[in-house]
């Protein structure tokens, strides 16, 4: 496991009506980041959500119209088919203050304010991985062990 | 877009009874820190989580008085007005496991251990935002793009 | 209250069965991490949350066997006995999208993807705090004031 170091950080406000995943992909690759640690705090007026289900191997999806507290978006930006990609989850509140999560497909934010940190050296890279269905990096050659 | 650079991290562990977002604001105006990434995770004994109703453009408010756990706490920290003034959502976890989340008006926390990560360059400052009705930082002139 | 700096950075997969506190130990022993922040998001096979009433002085604990997506897993690690210790807590997202959190004793993922972020210098410690009953760090003598 080869350490990385710690790169730029972008730290910003998306617009009303933007796509977290859609302009964290984009802001990476006009910055050139091919790995970055993602996290976003704002508010949604829609969101689409996942759960992967591991027995069947498929993503299922569920709209959420109102409007939300996005409590924490986390994740993370590599390559994949050699172009930034974002991998996040997030976990919304409603009026009620009870919270909803999943994997986030699609966003459209009310105001959301992003950091990404960049990260640089030697960066995991997405590629399909057979055990689980999905695109996942590599395991290091010296994984953890128990 | 221009980058920040990673600064100082401070990492610590708040005293029962103190709230969150105001000691986090302190530390940072003793430390002189104008811009930060800020997490934590603890225990609370009280707090006040909001949610903002977007039509209305107002905040609704409510207190959570059983003792909860900190599943996370995730903001930032940036001028308005000229002083560091913290933004913090939270998800909170009571004795069923159930979440419940919101902004982060208030804390009384039972232990808290909070990570202030510094960022330095021309960072982002909170301005009142007519379009939502919050305080929120410029949008940068090349603003990300779908 | 003294500052760290950014050290290393690891970003890596944890391979199917694996447990993330366990893992994230491990290989900060490896790496002679003494300190650091901690992230992580993917997918469970089985958690063990836990909640600490805050009167009796005890943790009251939950076995998890769904498969939940992990919303986020935020933590740290500090040394406790002269070893790396994994404080973690985490958000779950059942296939309802509901969201179930608490303190992580224990996990088994299907995919997880980790970062942790090394902080270097005065490092916190964890000893035993008998006014919580838990293992916490030292306040600092500077603490944070109101």
């Amino acid at each position: 496991m080869k350490p990385l170091r710690p790169g730029r950080s972008f730290l910003f406000r998306l617009p009303k009506g933007s796509d977290i995943g859609v302009e964290v992909a984009a802001a990476c690759r006009r910055a050139k980041v091919r790995c970055a640690w993602v996290q976003a705090i704002g508010a949604t007026t829609k969101a689409r959500l996942g759960y992967y289900d591991q027995r069947r191997r498929r993503y299922f999806e569920k709209e959420f119209r109102g409007e939300m507290e996005i409590l924490h978006c986390v994740g993370n930006v590599s390559l994949k088919d050699g172009v930034p990609f974002a991998h996040l989850h997030a976990a919304l509140g409603d009026g009620k203050y009870r919270v909803w999560g999943g994997h986030l497909f699609a966003s459209e934010v009310f105001a959301a304010e992003v950091l990404i940190q960049e990260l640089r050296g030697p960066a995991p890279v997405r590629l399909p991985d057979p055990a689980t269905g999905l695109s996942l990096w590599g395991l290091p050659a010296a994984r953890p062990r128990r």
